[in-house]
């Protein structure tokens, strides 16, 4: 299923041979304008839902809009200056909602939705790369504008707005960010992250 | 690298075809003994690492014990009753950890901080299933306590607790536990979760 014809513009460079598809994952700015076949979003919602989650909750819900619908104008309308400037070239825009209150325990707070929410995130965007398809996670753009704007229940909180396509040609980006999308991915060191007794003692089998 | 060996007790019946290592995960209570190798856990913890987050602020933290060892002991000693009668059969124990402190914006928070951390956990996940093995995350667990054990500072939250090992036989089980190891996974309909134009109408590709 995996589309061999993409050409990996910015691999990772693990210290440890990780899953291929981990490896290719990134965030590109630059999307082909090309459709998005429906059988690969059904797909990747899918994986979406297999997440796993606290109780089973599954508190993650999401709005998707194709390009020249209503729905993809109204998330556009909520994007950072910034991100307009290169959004707007996927074919599919759409919000990551956590719902925030448990089904389970009518009252309380699901404490686990936005950590839920982003496993569910994963789960997509891992499938979305086995289809050939980016996603690109964004932070910056006006979230309670995105909940008024499709009349979100108060218990309904609006963490990311993303993009899906497939990959672009950096050339066609802003000037600002053609340099982005070719630079080295940078991480931390996995001793930095994993600990063993106390934070800042590397795990032992590192 | 897959292992083929595996008997999938508990696959996931999707509607739509998603990768075989996603369908194939999930939470198992029953774990083998038999010790984990050093080079999958660092593959494991390796595709964390390699997970996205706002701003690259990789807030995800990790300490890991070994059957045996202080820091194992540590962990299991947070766990509500009902997971110390099975988690205590994993080889590998962990706290999944969120800086909640901003790195690049001093003294703000980062608000994705939890949302990165599931994310983060996804990938590790996914690994391991690729590698053969299984996490199972619980929420179930004094939080408080295992921040004081391990002394964390303030803006290190501690929000899940872990187990990873090699799939074991549900007859090992404490018979309360047996009947959950094999039940059906059960999920909501897509048509529950993603939707387009307004919560409730269900997207259009679906």
């Amino acid at each position: 299923m995996q589309n061999t014809e993409t050409k990996h513009i910015k691999i990772a460079n693990p210290d440890h041979a990780i899953m291929p598809l981990i490896a290719q994952r990134w965030s590109p700015r630059a999307f082909d304008g090309r459709q998005v076949e429906k059988e690969k979003l059904q797909r990747i919602f899918e994986a979406a839902r297999w997440s796993p989650s606290s109780s089973n909750e599954q508190p993650w819900r999401f709005i998707l809009g194709f390009k020249g619908d209503e729905t993809y104008e109204k998330i556009f309308s909520t994007l950072v200056e910034f991100n307009q400037l290169w959004a707007g070239s996927a074919p599919v825009l759409f919000l990551a909602i956590a719902k925030t209150s448990s089904a389970k325990s009518p009252g309380k707070e699901n404490k686990s939705a936005l950590y839920d929410l982003g496993q569910a995130m994963a789960y997509l965007t891992l499938q979305a790369m086995h289809e050939g398809l980016y996603v690109h996670q964004m932070g910056g753009f006006d979230t309670l504008k995105a909940a008024e704007l499709f009349a979100l229940p108060h218990d309904f909180k609006v963490v990311t707005a993303n993009t899906i396509g497939y990959q672009g040609n950096p050339e066609t980006l802003h000037p600002n960010l053609k340099g982005m999308e070719t630079s080295a991915r940078e991480r931390k060191p996995l001793n930095e992250l994993v600990f063993s007794e106390t934070i800042g003692q590397p795990a032992n089998f590192l």
